[in-house]
């Protein structure tokens, strides 16, 4: 069974329980936003959360097994045209720049890793219209000389 | 005096001055972020916060006009190849369809917006390494029907 | 049922009862516009919305989920070939500058949504050759500052 | 003197003499999108329009005569980054095979011609936020068949 | 069936009854160039012509409905690999400024229409090798003013 | 000189002394459409053309050397942008495969050459509207086998 | 049957039968580099020659019609990442302009022909190293004037 | 001085002495087609070779230099327009395939070397057009197996 | 059987078997990098090393078969988005210049064969995180002069 | 001064003094990759580095400024076309998944860090022809979980 037939596999047995991905991240443990990338097939997840995920969904060993492989990852897509992730490629190339003069302020040369990286979405509650807040939390790797 | 080269004024008088970004956005009294990509050349900035950076750095009106001027956003590089700005383009490959599912799920259907926006960025000291730490916070945008 | 299979069903339902994409949305009660794009799977509709169609076209309860459900917008087609549709890229090549000229005249540094945004299509006679008029309705959205 | 240096004298001036697109296109009895388009480069002006214009602004006749040649139109971008723009282009992206269905079944198969073709910009105030009001109005053109 | 489909029905029935093109396209009463274009996919066909061509053909009246559909035009390949095809490329590539001198020169700014447009190929004896020749025959458009 | 500056000279020379580019080909006793091609740089002039030319525009012998070079053809816009050019490309994007299968019908497997090839513009009056012909007339020639 | 379906058929017949391409095409009694690039789906067969090398080859009519077909040409990745054939890419990266050169000075302007054209593959025996030698034929057809 | 300037003014002694590339080659004592892609910067000359070309053509001393700098090979346009180079792209995309196989045929599993690599253009006369002939003569490198 | 199908079915009795590359690549006396890409079907295998592979995995001759075939190497992904490749390509795009100088600075002009070419992988053990050692050796082949 | 000029610089001054890469980094105390890339701009120099560095070239201040700036790292070219960086992009589009996989086999998930990263050439003598040994060594970075 390939990543993307466990993803699918996982988004059908959601569905079927009327499920989110928060509840399903609380069930295994972990945070919504990193259970959710694993079971669309961005992360691997580790045995034994795999085995509580696909329990907790009456999924098949065999979908644990794909969970649990190491992804090929990203898209094929080099611009995203879906607006929500438009405008996430859209903030890399207006902000770019002014993020690696800051960073490169803040820590000196370097990188923020998206490695050791955690990342939180949140709803922010507004009266003029509710607000997403994103929370991105890298390790600053500097350059190595040698 | 275009934007291109009024931002390449204000680094100039910024590295004469021995100034951060940091001081620079304090003075103005705005954000580094914004301040930042406003001298950078990717937001416009009114004329009082234009002319008491360029009374900051010393630097003439012309200057203070480019600043005002409404940008062409954007970069000319689809993928960008500096490290630290490709990690940030690596992360909308990764996770855009795994943020797209959580704020579905959050909000409904809509996007968050990048104009109505916000960015900081902190420095989290960490003994094993010190942390980058963004937070975006833009409105959500539900789509309209009619 | 992905929405691409809910698409197909619809327009061979349309076509067998003989319906235009207008009497559609007037016995749903929204626009041809937004209509038609839902039906072809680039905007979610309200259950009840999906569910009035799908009993007007005879269409079982997976076809009302799947037009629900909330789309990957766009294409695959980073320049469009059909001459219909490469017009409307032409304008925005040819007048794109034009139009962020006098947009920012008239309302200042911001943009024309596209989310919060309406459009018509309308059929004018003209004893020349009859003309096709196209409405679009975006909320002006300044560039925050911070 | 090229389109581009022509360009250039005008929107200078313009910005002399404090004046607004609208005002411009007023002096010379033309539209704002059209005189836009053509003082940016993108439509040829005649010589009455172009020397009315330059008059205006005092403007020697080699910027009139600029201003009459035929462009050569379009941009380099194949996808815009300037978020205004970007904006127009996702609505082809999203819209147009919804509009493609509207046209073909208002007019038959056929296209909106960009060449006989009008827009104009208005401004629609709005208590919840202002709005961009966008109307295109091209000749229908069938497909001739031989 | 697709377009696409039916394409396939009819190139397998012309070579079965071993008809050609020109052969065809006089039974429908149409010119070889369209039938053809028609018969491809890339051009839709009024009722009567695919009804006529179907019956010649023996082929059944759901090829007639997708002949009439209204076809999504153009290749995926943006420069064609295809030696014959890549030749009027080529032509375009390196005539192309040629033609937009010329026909401003005749005509004044606008455009050779490709909607209003006829194509005929022929044959032209030559004891030095045979000759192809191409006769285009478009409307011209001239750019509106407004 | 090179041959792009060479085409300035031929440019401004001919709208100095208000000139055609079919006055300046029946003058150097050759096609307008070849003619212009040669001065615009994508054809490479015989001595004694590039030195008629030069001497009915009071133009230089360096004029002429470049006129008589060897050009580098094609253009690097892939996908042209101006919309007269763009209706060529498309064009072939829509009657390629159907040039492909009449060429094919009449001649056998070979190719039209863009070499051995001729091409005229003609205006041919009309009441609804004049049209722009263009006569394109290439050589056959077969693939060989060996 | 396709041209893809009988390039397999062929590929298979000549691995069972244990021949190579230089035995097939000496049975067909053409040159190796010609009955390959046919019997891949890159050349058309005459009818003689490819129901020739179906009887050798114990293959049925429909593969010999398969071949007989004229192919679109060109394969579909811009730029090879095969090895081997990347090589043959960076000649022609490395070289174009010095054979264009060559060619010019050598015959005047013109072009080698792609299509009356032949090439061979020699294995040339070096006690450094055996050398693969390709020599390539075609005609050189200049451009016409008129 | 730059490898780009270094060529540059070979061409325009070579033209002023009105030489041959293959005069020039005869003169360096080696052959037209290395001699020739050396000048234009795509290899580097040995010094003794360089002065000796550089005294034939009355060239500085920086001129040699930056004819014996080693070169950044290749073009940045991924698919040639020029005629006569895309002619040899053409080759590369039809007989691309052909080719491997044959090699590998004669061979085994390894690459042409394009690096010990040996090219020469000649002229073959033909009372039906005289032909181009390019001779390829490249090492046969196998796959080293570890 | 494809290369495909044959890396499938050695993936997966791999998996069956609970063995690594190592493992596989210590039975049959070849290295981990060259077994795991020839495996993957990105180099082909000799007879004797195939066979011993599809016994000790009890694999089939029509696996051995296709591991024993010529591959088409490389991927359809011109820049990579998984991130452990990616950097290996960032790698290329930061340090290619630098390698460049060095190697000719070494070596003279010329390259690093990727044929004649081993590459090994370690794991160092470290404190402060293991790290990942590469080691790549190709030939040096120096431009040949002719 | 840019940093471009600044490596210019550096390459005139090193080709004055007939120094070697080699040389310059013995000097300053860093290896050759690393001092050869920060002096071409894709790396950053500490101060008293970069200060060594000019003394040692007898280079000013602003040179010694522009190599302590944090650099935009990367080639605007997104498939190299110089043979010698071609081979190495070969190596990643061939042997990409084989690292993936035997990475993953030694450490996990996760990936060969490029920043904390160490690079070294060195030349094997070797009767056969001297060899090019890199050798890349990179922390390895596990995926974060959170």
């Amino acid at each position: 069974m390939t990543k993307v037939e466990a993803a699918e596999a996982v988004v059908l047995a959601k569905s079927d329980k009327k499920l989110t991905w928060e509840q399903i991240a609380a069930e295994v443990g972990m945070s919504p936003v990193w259970t959710t990338s694993a079971c669309l097939g961005q992360n691997s997840m580790p045995k034994e959360v795999a085995d509580k995920l696909c329990k907790f969904l009456n999924l098949g060993p065999e979908v644990s097994a794909a969970l649990q492989a190491f992804p090929y990852k990203g898209s094929e897509t080099v611009v995203p045209t879906d607006p929500l992730i438009y405008r996430l490629y859209e903030i890399v190339q207006v902000y770019g720049p002014t993020l690696k003069e800051l960073i490169h302020e803040k820590f000196g040369d370097g990188i923020m890793s998206a490695i050791d990286f955690t990342m939180h979405v949140e709803k922010v509650p507004d009266p003029k219209g509710d607000r997403v807040k994103l929370t991105m939390n890298g390790k600053f790797l500097p350059y190595k000389m040698w």
